[in-house]
Formats: structure tokens, sequence, C-alpha cells
């Protein structure tokens, strides 16, 4: 069994990082903007794309927030964490097979309330930067172990035929 | 045929708005956590998430997060729009159930760089602001309208059986 495990306030020190790494798929992409609403043809219709800026379909800018939020909840501080606040600045575009990195680090630690605040960003293979942010969260001071729950797959269906 | 089309820089004015309605299902939480990896337990697993302040599961921060978004991609200023930044403030949990009106609003208009400032916020039926932000983004020069895409239905498989 695969478990997720929480890091105290008390365990976690200022420059503990944790991360993830993810290669976005044009399925992902698809399933964010059936699942969100935001059908924005720069990330649904590659004509449109094509004729943009960046050439391409690119992701929603949220995609790679979520990843961010994604790390906060399960790894630092993971289980328990109140997410008080997220600042994103969207640097560059991420698009179809990149391969993200979402790195999140304490960069500060309050006892009052025991509140930190986490310097987050999403970095490509190439180097680019696609985000950086800022969070500030209450962290857990209970440790938290379960049972890791909710890794379903995910299918799209489209016109009753599948992508 | 449905259309999305944009409201140029041109066309917009300090102090029009947009929004939309949505409530939040169950399944967008399951489907949220399966397309995202967060599967902190607040999310997923009822058993904790009863044992903790909230009571009950809630959404993930970024839900919400995403359709202030979807918004700003499909509607106020719609396709075309470059995202630069977004601020969130989560303060209050949305269950599972809650419905939720996301509305957005021009904030500041300025000519250099066609760039605005748009407060956001997402407030419950019951009155409650889940969240409130503001977004910066450069608008759109260019109308655009175009065919909807990307309106699939999305399904959940656990184990081979539909959730």
């Amino acid at each position: 069994m695969n478990y997720i495990e929480n890091r105290t306030f008390e365990e976690l020190q200022v420059g503990d990082e944790a991360s993830v790494e993810r290669t976005l798929t044009d399925r992902d992409i698809r399933l964010f903007a059936a699942l969100t609403g935001d059908v924005n043809p720069l990330h649904v219709d590659k004509e449109f794309a094509q004729d943009w800026i960046f050439q391409k379909i690119i992701a929603h800018g949220m995609w790679g927030g979520s990843l961010i939020s994604s790390v906060l909840g399960t790894q630092l501080p993971g289980p328990g964490t109140i997410y008080l606040s997220q600042n994103l600045e969207f640097r560059n575009p991420i698009a179809a097979g990149e391969k993200v990195r979402t790195t999140v680090r304490v960069a500060e630690k309050h006892d009052e309330g025991h509140r930190l605040v986490v310097d987050c960003e999403c970095r490509k293979a190439n180097g680019e930067i696609a985000i950086t942010g800022q969070a500030r969260v209450i962290a857990p001071t209970k440790k938290v172990r379960r049972p890791r729950v909710g890794s379903s797959s995910v299918e799209l269906h489209k016109a009753g035929a599948r992508f």
C-alpha cells in the first residue's frame, strides 16, 4: 500500500523543499478544458493556436498552478495544510510534450499561527521558468499518514468516441 | 453552432464584468485530483475529511482558481488574452453540491501594453466568499470569434468500474 504523509510545522525548516516532475500531454490539456470549462481556443483550437504568437496549443496557466497546489497538499507540508493564498506569475507557456518540474521551498517560518511562506516554481526541462509564485499556508501540527486514495484513471469521451 | 468571442482592449471599460455559475460535484473533485495528482486526503479521503475542521470533503482551492482563469480566457477579455499573473486568497472552502458564482471585473485599464488589472471572486450561493484575487492580463486588440471547441464529456474510471 502506498502512503501519503505530511511534514509538520515542527519538522519543517527554512530551505526544505519538495518537487514533482510531470510531462504534460494533449490529453491533460483537453481534460483540464473539459473539467474547468476553460475552452479558450489557445488551449483547444489547433487552427487558432497556430496563428497565435506561441504557434501551438499551450496549457492552461492554472494547470501549473494546480501542480504547485498538489506538491503543497501532498508533500510539503502535505495533508492537514490550510492554504491561505497563492500568487502566480506566468512567465512562459507550457506546450504538450514538455516535462515540467514543480518545486516548493520553505522561505519563511513563523511560530505565530504555524504559518509558512513557500516559494514555488514550475521549470521546464529546457531550463525555462514557466511559473514562479509564493504561497502562504498554515502547516499541520499533527502528524498524518494515510493510505493514498484517488489515483483514478480518467478517460475523455467526445461524441461517443474516445480521444 | 455555439461561438466564443472576445472583448478587445478598446471595447472594455473599467467596471465591465463577466461571470459564470457552476455547481461543484463530487465527481469534479475526484477528476481534479486525478488530473493534477493532488490527492491530499482533504479532497479524496472521506474518513480523514470528516475528522478535519471542515468535517467533509472540500474542493481543491485551485478548482476555484481555474474557474477564474476560465472566465478570463473565454469571456472577459476572452480569446487572445495573455495571462500575466494571478493572486488568490482562499477565504472559505467549497464543498460538493455548492453553487459558486465566479465574477471578474475590470479594475484598471492601462493604454501602455494594453494591460488590465481585473478583480476576481468566487462567491457561494450562501453568500460566503470562497476566493478573492486579482489578475493582470494583456487584453487582445484584435476581435476573435471562433466556434466553441472542447466541451468533451469526461469519465472517471477506478479499478475498471465507473464511479
